[in-house]
């Protein structure tokens, strides 16, 4: 679960537990099918979502197994966009991990994400959560899988603006947050305005979240932080940075490099140097630090007490990861 | 909708109505995507799985706008896995129609899929069907994808015996028959003992549906049949006639053709004439004879009624296809 978590045992506890229900979920009578999957469910990365679940079921009366199981299913959504995404995005490596797609074949992969998917769904209606869960839940999914076609559909596309960007990715990724943080809220019992509260604290943190990862493609200077811009750019998928950058990219330098067959090493290098002259990175920088400040301006708002402090730093943690 | 239905008039103008309801679904703020998707639903097939859920129903209480949603659900179900199966079997083309992935590319068409999916679980959602609807629903997916699964795990091995065989499709086909029946009988207020009933029906119709239709890979005469048989074999995926035909093979001579790295058109001529002579096409006619009559016996235990004769017609007609 990676190292994010060591500073707030209980927390890592829970999600521990949330990980073992998903083990256990994982498990068919086809023994070949866990064993591929039990890696990559393994490794797991810093479970954000679950975590960020449990902490806003704590503003209410906290059901522990109705909660870790509404947490694993959330998270095994998740599992079930990131095998699809890498299919989609031909990844070799996820989270130190070969990617099923890349050890099994695409169309294994296309299978192992529909399972997880389904798999969600049971989990879900083994308790007795209302059908209002299941509608937000299949909502949720349906506006990942809409920013997912939306962010295909304008790859190449060099006019996408910044209004088509937040689009994107409030669908794409920010709807699993709000979700994750709202039905956690409402599952505990919390009163609608806290829920509606936790709505917004889920979108700005998703949308900073993003906005932050799609940076890091462009400042992080390590191999692999380049070797992923190279790839999101070979892909045709224009994140804001660059949006930024053409926007004063009068002399067509990058529009140029772009509309070449095929780029090297060195233009992605002259790509990155360009949007930075071009302030791309600082605008993209205030652009997450706006989301940042709404989300801790909506964090202040809650009652105080205990998870409301592991928010707060956790988000802390989580937005000033790497630049 | 092809002319399958052309004698009953009344099923056609109900299915025209389930149609509608599909159509209503897949629109989206994305007029493009809409606009992507649109000819594969229109265009539509049998509907058979739609259909038998309102026959089913029409068994016990009929409430026609939940029963229509209902219906379209399931269909919407079958649907994203059929777009999923092209990107897997690398389907050029699917009732007259160009495929998503094929028009589109395999990327976009995981997405479709996985949006068409979502939306299914959306549509019963809206209803106040009870939460055990959709854990029946999300089972049988599970059960779809683990059928598929298995089929995909099992390519090349030419050890793959009756049993395992039985195992894949009763998992790939046969659960969304039963599901079509039972969850048509049981939204209807049908008794245990009938929504049980309806269950054996779709087991065995189902079951026969796909020995028949791996059948007619090898039977039919048709260029375009001949092509499914090659496409079949070169992909690994070992059907009932030839694993018949592989029980009988001492010499070893339809063996020695699959091993080969390529096989042209003579070579398929060749396998296709021995599995003929090895009995494989007399066994299989035999199996999904089997399972047809213990359909109709199911059929027959039913309450007299025009459905129970329209079912018995449609069945007839399904089961005596082409061979």
């Amino acid at each position: 679960m990676s190292n994010f978590w060591i500073d707030y045992p209980q927390v890592l506890e829970e999600l521990t537990t949330v990980k073992s229900i998903i083990k256990k979920n994982i498990k068919t009578s086809e023994k070949h099918f866990e064993e591929s999957i039990a890696p990559f469910v393994e490794q797991g990365g810093k479970m954000l979502r679950p975590a960020f679940l449990l902490l806003a079921a704590k503003f209410g009366e906290y059901d522990e197994k109705k909660m870790y199981n509404l947490a694993a299913t959330i998270e095994m959504l998740h599992l079930a966009t990131l095998v699809h995404d890498d299919i989609i995005d031909d990844s070799e490596m996820r989270r130190g991990v070969e990617t099923i797609q890349s050890k099994y074949g695409k169309e294994y992969a296309v299978y192992v994400g529909d399972f997880l998917l389904c798999q969600s769904v049971n989990m879900i209606s083994k308790y007795d959560y209302k059908m209002d869960k299941m509608r937000k839940i299949s909502k949720a999914i349906r506006n990942i899988c809409m920013g997912e076609i939306r962010q295909y559909h304008f790859r190449y596309i060099r006019k996408v603006d910044i209004r088509k960007y937040i689009r994107i990715i409030s669908a794409k990724t920010a709807a699993l947050f709000v979700l994750s943080f709202s039905i956690g809220a409402e599952e505990a019992g919390c009163n609608e305005s806290i829920v509606r509260l936790f709505g917004r604290i889920g979108y700005n943190i998703g949308m900073a979240f993003q906005v932050i990862d799609d940076l890091l493609d462009y400042t992080g200077d390590t191999e692999k932080l380049g070797k992923s811009a190279q790839m999101d750019l070979k892909q045709g998928y224009y994140t804001l940075p660059i949006i930024f950058a053409l926007e004063e990219d009068k002399n067509r330098e990058i529009a140029n490099i772009l509309e070449k067959e095929s780029f090297d090493d060195d233009d992605v290098k002259k790509i990155i140097s360009l949007i930075k002259k071009y302030g791309g990175i600082e605008k993209t920088k205030k652009v997450a630090d706006r989301y940042t400040k709404r989300a801790f301006e909506n964090i202040d708002k809650l009652p105080d007490c205990e998870s409301k402090d592991i928010l707060k730093q956790i988000v802390e943690k989580l937005i000033h990861r790497n630049y």
